[in-house]
């Protein structure tokens, strides 16, 4: 547990009762309030509640609670705000992020906020705003410490006191350039705090062990931030003229991204926060997976009615052939619910009291994957079945037994990651072999049991 | 691509022919050599070549490169050190990665190197070398700038100047602690730089968000500093007094090992890196999830036989039962095949030129685990097949075949990410849903074609 007994235990609840009961202390308790946990309530918080709290906030602390907001209640902030609030903000950020912040206004409220930014400043982020946002020129910030070659540390210190310490990069040391603009070197805070004030730069100064260019991916710039555990990577033109830095927070940042973003589309659904979602945009992010998986399914059930043609045996080994539907449909649902559940639990999306309102919705989107996978099979099954007597009703029975089983995995992929939390066993281990073996038996056994039972009630 | 043109294109062949004909050309070159790429090259080196680099490397770069290597460089480098050796590198390490060496030397020498270590710093080293190294405590450094409240800027500047700059976590900034060393603020090393020197602490330093507990998990350490974006997180032991700092370096670590130990434990395999071990080592790890797979794949056959007994269908309605199985077996060892890669693409830990090599290494991993669980089914499905005349010609068929469709599964699991990469599409969508049902239906043609085969060639 974070240690938070010296302070009082604060959450969304006490917001929503000051907001509506004693709206003129409001300015007072968010005074007391870090804007990472104000940033995290306000993203279950209503839109009146959102707008209530950003009216009271100064400039300064919109620019810190836009930096720790998602995009989500960022982009409300944005909306909420005039065109002088904008400008306001984006005095109080870094440029890496007013190019974030203008590309969630609309194009001509950015423009009329570019236009009474400092001439100067705006050439810069407009520069920085052509960058794709995964690129490194994307990830840069333009604003940072530089010194020329041949000065002394004295001259250091005296050239970072005249920079604006509202927007600059703070993290990213100090790069020394050559008359071309070209780094040759770097020198952290530290260094400038503790070497006597008349020691020439190049003495105290670190060697660039790597650069990269704008347009290298932004995972690639990461990794070279990591590789050589730098503090501030320089991003270079072709000529070798600095444009910007990559702090090591920025790749930090990357790499947390990256990696959700591989384990999300490993499981075939987007890289957003899910469990924020609702269901029937989950469901449409995660059907395509699905919809591959009926199609490689019906693929297999008809390679195999070419091993054995349909009606040739007993109803039930005309079954068997959709068991591959089955285990690869059930699977992918319950290995998606886990997944997103798993990690939602690691990054703290899902906490404790939202795990039964989750539960649910999980459930209930599995369901409705369940029902169209079930129905175009059941299409697809009665249509291609024609050697069956009655095929009609065999192809409603596996339709709807498709939809029952997968129902059914999606309740156990969310299920057994919730147990494994209040078990304290590691769920990354339990929800995968375990839930998928668990979910290949008892999905084949629902599919064989209902499709039987509905063809006994019908035939 | 980095930025290398201004720099000659060393690699280790290049180390290797100066460790062969020109050894006393060695020193020089190294000292061009960044130290993570020194740990890079010295990952493929023989022990021979390791051996002599060490040499020639004086206590300063050995202490950079063991932060930068690998456990299996490092325990190399601490066991070809002498006491002597490790008692002038420990005093280049920050606290956090002398428990780390001293963890990878034998019980003995271990203690040799602290009893000749300054006695203070000992004792700090013996307390952190206590707390496991996954939680907060084993995170963290204890040899970091404090300064008492009620001090000036100038104050600060002059207390950092006598630290120890060896072994002092530079990226920490400076926690400002009360006369019972519970801290109370935090300084940033720019504030010092940019502050007059007679302005008092308090009117700079920032508040203390947060705090964690030694014990707390690392990764919820991570997190606390990663919701905050702080640089430095304190540890803090019952009565709130300072005990060491998590540096968001630190954290970002955190992140990534975890990422990749929950990505690796999804797919049942251990978090080391896998390309790099031999195969029997990999078989050894995975096949305990495929052994779960094959138990819930025969389990789902029993219970498939319980709805059709064997014998009464036809040959392929019979075989039909161990589809599961297959599609089971072949979709576990081609995601788990495809997720390694990925991943070590990601991390750069497979390059192009190790491709053939991983890829013939990966398909006799699946080939060996294809066999194993062939075995395993082939000797239970002759024991139960009862109903089918020539039970045991049956059985070796459906394991025969289970082995050539698992060999079948490693080798489009490898083969997709790496044609993934050369045609550059992103290799985590296709390696999921797409290798999935591709694996299916070709796992599940292959399978009934190979058994039927066999069984027309046997009987």
């Amino acid at each position: 547990m974070l240690n938070r007994e010296n302070q009082p235990e604060y959450d969304l609840s006490a917001l929503r009762a000051l907001v509506e009961h004693r709206p003129e202390d409001l300015p007072g308790f968010l005074q007391g309030i870090h804007s990472a946990d104000l940033a995290d309530w306000l993203q279950s918080a209503s839109a009146d509640e959102r707008e209530h709290v950003f009216s009271v906030l100064d400039a300064e602390d919109r620019a810190e609670l836009f930096q720790f907001s998602t995009d989500e209640v960022a982009t409300d902030l944005v909306g909420e705000a005039t065109v002088e609030d904008l400008v306001d903000v984006v005095e109080h950020l870094p440029a890496d992020d007013v190019v974030d912040l203008l590309a969630l206004a609309n194009q001509g409220v950015a423009e009329e906020v570019l236009d009474r930014v400092d001439i100067e400043r705006a050439e810069g982020l407009r520069r920085l705003s052509m960058y794709e946002s995964d690129t490194a020129g994307g990830l840069m910030t333009t604003e940072f410490a530089t010194l020329p070659e041949g000065v002394r540390v004295g001259d250091a210190i005296k050239a970072l006191r005249m920079e604006d310490e509202r927007t600059i990069e703070e993290e990213a040391g100090i790069f020394v350039v050559d008359g071309a603009g070209r780094p040759v070197g770097w020198v952290s805070d530290r260094d400038l705090v503790t070497t006597p004030i008349h020691t020439d730069i190049e003495e105290v100064m670190a060697e660039i062990p790597t650069t990269v260019g704008p347009m290298v991916d932004q995972e690639e710039a990461a990794m070279a931030v990591s590789r050589y555990n730098l503090q501030a990577l320089a991003v270079v033109d072709e000529e070798g003229v600095l444009l910007g830095v990559i702090t090591a927070e920025d790749a930090s940042d990357v790499f947390e991204e990256e990696a959700e973003e591989d384990i999300r589309k490993l499981v075939g659904t987007s890289t957003e926060a899910q469990t924020h979602l609702p269901v029937l945009r989950r469901v449409r992010q995660r059907l395509p997976m699905q919809a591959l998986t009926v199609l490689g399914g019906l693929a297999t059930a008809h390679i195999l009615r070419l091993a054995m043609p349909a009606g040739e045996g007993s109803v039930t080994s005309d079954l068997l052939r959709y068991i591959p539907i089955i285990i690869g449909l059930a699977g992918n649902v319950g290995i998606q619910a886990s997944t997103i559940l798993v990690r939602a639990f690691a990054t703290g999306e899902v906490t404790p009291e939202r795990e039964g309102s989750v539960l649910v919705s999980e459930v209930l989107t599995g369901m409705l994957i369940g029902v169209l996978c079930g129905v175009a099979t059941a299409v697809v099954a009665s249509l291609t079945e024609g050697g069956i007597d009655g095929q009609y009703a065999f192809g409603a029975a596996v339709g709807t037994s498709v939809a029952i089983a997968v129902t059914w995995a999606s309740f156990l992929g969310s299920i057994i990651p919730m147990g494994c939390r209040r078990t304290n066993i590691d769920p990354a281990i339990v929800a995968g072999p375990f839930l998928i073996t668990l979910s290949d038996i008892s999905g084949t056994s629902i599919f064989m049991l209902s499709a039987h039972l509905i063809l006994e009630a019908t035939g």
